[in-house]
């Protein structure tokens, strides 16, 4: 059946009997004073600050149905709202959602997009409260608008001369997803996209896939797919562990040398990024051998990594932040990378930039 | 120049810089604890509630750019989404914007649209704390997400058997206004795009506009420019001399039958509609007449009206509720509109729904 047969009221309906079945909660939050059906939600939060986040995510832009199927999209959708929240060092809450889709969506599809919405809203314990659902004669137009709460949230400009630079997890894993994605096989395509990365990801190291495009070699699926995995189907970091210790704190959504120069921008500061202590993981070093890429190059400049980029003060030890890897110092002034061997370069902030790159 | 050749940076430093101009209430506005360029905007409301709304406006499902100026589009999507927070009998605040539009749109169309959301703002007296910049491979996409505070909310589940229904303004303007833009002829069609309704908007008597389709006669600028203005870039109507009295409150957005339906759905009461009592306006029904269309079904069914619709207990008087008539009566159940002649016929809620109607 399609969208169109189906018709916005039924869908509406069917959301709101899916939604009581983790809506038992809501009576439990005495900050929801009037949920989704009326003109607004309304909310009484007993937190001092409400924050409020806002990304959207465009067929053609953002995503590919080619190769990334809807559930993987819905999950996105909200993981990359939870990541600006949790960057501001406060506690996702809220949830509200635009959904335009093509009347000739299926609504198995429709489903399948909610599904992933819906696995992120169990997965970062959020309540929807909200939002609006359209008809689109073009590209499928997902956006959403997160809230959160906090008592003692983080911006982008309190860094301090002295203070060490950190980030979580690993860099350029998912630009090398992207960069695998888009040399793959017709086939492996295919393959890819049946993969349920939010549900039941496991990476099987008995299959591989293959590429076009000239290149010759296979990559084993438990190379490729935490890579494609960490693009189409991110998770969002939690930042609490770094709350109380993190002096200015985002997320790096457009690569690690574009981000890290707002952050000093926003804290008047400069920076020493040392080279040699950027966390890559082995499959991204790997992929971007066997692709020819510049694993380095995909660290500091590759996008929606939506890791957690802090700074704390130089008398907090490494090892009571689990989870981050220092990688550099604040400084007085200027921005640049230093080597093993102590070589300093300029660092040049590059990243993508919607229009400019259509 | 193309957006594509601008640049999302450029667009964005330009928004900052245009921004400040009406900025300096920013610093009067000591619940605004992080603006514009965090990862969240921060906010430390003083009030009781926090109500947050969020609608879409979709090219070529909300809106059609061969009749329709781009200021009046933005315009629109402030004036939907204030409406909303308003139907709450709450103060709408801050706006946070998501805009995706094609990377070969002129700059000067981009400014257009920021003009008409601009022009709501101020009118609104609200704060635009954040949102996302996108370039779409398709139609452009708009949504806003509009938080409001209040101390004294209103929702639509108040009504009680005895209270009086009202309605503000007339009814069926909107509906009527988009049947006038259907039928122009090619040549007034590029007149009415060319008009700026929200900053100059002046009837002349003097002007008329022609039709298409075989409808010979024309109609007055102003007869139809009135009709055409509350389709296009509708204002939202104040709630405040309304929130004390109110039992309960909505917007009129999918029409007259379909909303107070809804509203005795939530309140689990019935309601009585005076026919011979729905204010409509001289234009609709001059237009409806010159059309041959049924102005009472326009002023019941038409969409898109953005008046307030609310009940208040009978010993309020209707003349301390200015701008509002009184159009019925709450029961204990049953839904029927009574003519003139007492004659008594059971409401059909009909109204737009998406996907049903593509």
């Amino acid at each position: 059946m399609r969208l169109k047969e189906a018709g916005e009221l039924r869908l509406l309906q069917e959301i709101r009997k899916r939604h009581s079945l983790f809506s038992a909660a809501f009576a439990a939050d005495p900050e929801i004073v009037v949920g989704i059906g009326d003109d607004a939600a309304v909310l009484s939060p007993r937190s001092w600050q409400t924050l409020v986040t806002t990304d959207m995510m465009l067929e053609g832009v953002h995503f590919d149905t080619s190769f990334s199927n809807l559930a993987s999209i819905g999950y996105k959708l909200v993981s990359v709202n939870v990541s600006d929240i949790m960057a501001m060092a406060a506690t996702p809450r809220y949830l509200f959602l635009n959904m335009a889709m093509h009347g000739d969506t299926d609504i198995e599809d429709f489903w399948l997009l909610f599904s992933g919405i819906e696995h992120g809203i169990r997965m970062y314990d959020l309540k929807l409260l909200g939002g609006d659902l359209s008809s689109s004669t073009g590209p499928c137009m997902l956006s959403a608008t997160l809230l959160g709460t906090s008592n003692s949230f983080v911006t982008r400009s309190g860094a301090k001369p002295g203070d060490r630079v950190y980030v979580t997890g690993s860099l350029g894993d998912s630009a090398c997803g992207l960069e695998v994605l888009k040399r793959l096989s017709q086939e492996s395509r295919q393959v890819i996209k049946a993969i349920d990365f939010i549900h039941e990801f496991r990476p099987d190291a008995g299959d591989s896939i293959s590429f076009e495009q000239g290149i010759s070699s296979s990559m084993d699926f438990s190379t490729a797919l935490p890579l494609i995995k960490r693009h189409l189907a991110p998770d969002a970091r939690a930042s609490s562990a770094y709350a109380s210790a993190a002096t200015s704190m985002m997320d790096i959504s457009d690569g690690l040398f574009i981000d890290i120069s707002r952050l000093c921008d926003e804290s008047a500061v400069g920076v020493e990024i040392f080279m040699n202590r950027l966390p890559v993981s082995s499959e991204m070093t790997a992929a971007a051998g066997l692709l020819g890429l510049d694993a380095e190059m995909l660290a500091v400049s590759g996008g929606e990594d939506y890791e957690l980029l802090f700074t704390a003060p130089s008398d907090i030890a490494e090892g009571d932040l689990p989870g981050a890897t220092c990688i550099g110092m604040i400084k007085e002034q200027g921005r640049f990378t230093v080597s093993s061997s102590g070589q300093r370069r300029e660092i040049q902030p590059k990243g993508y930039q919607h229009f400019a790159n259509t």
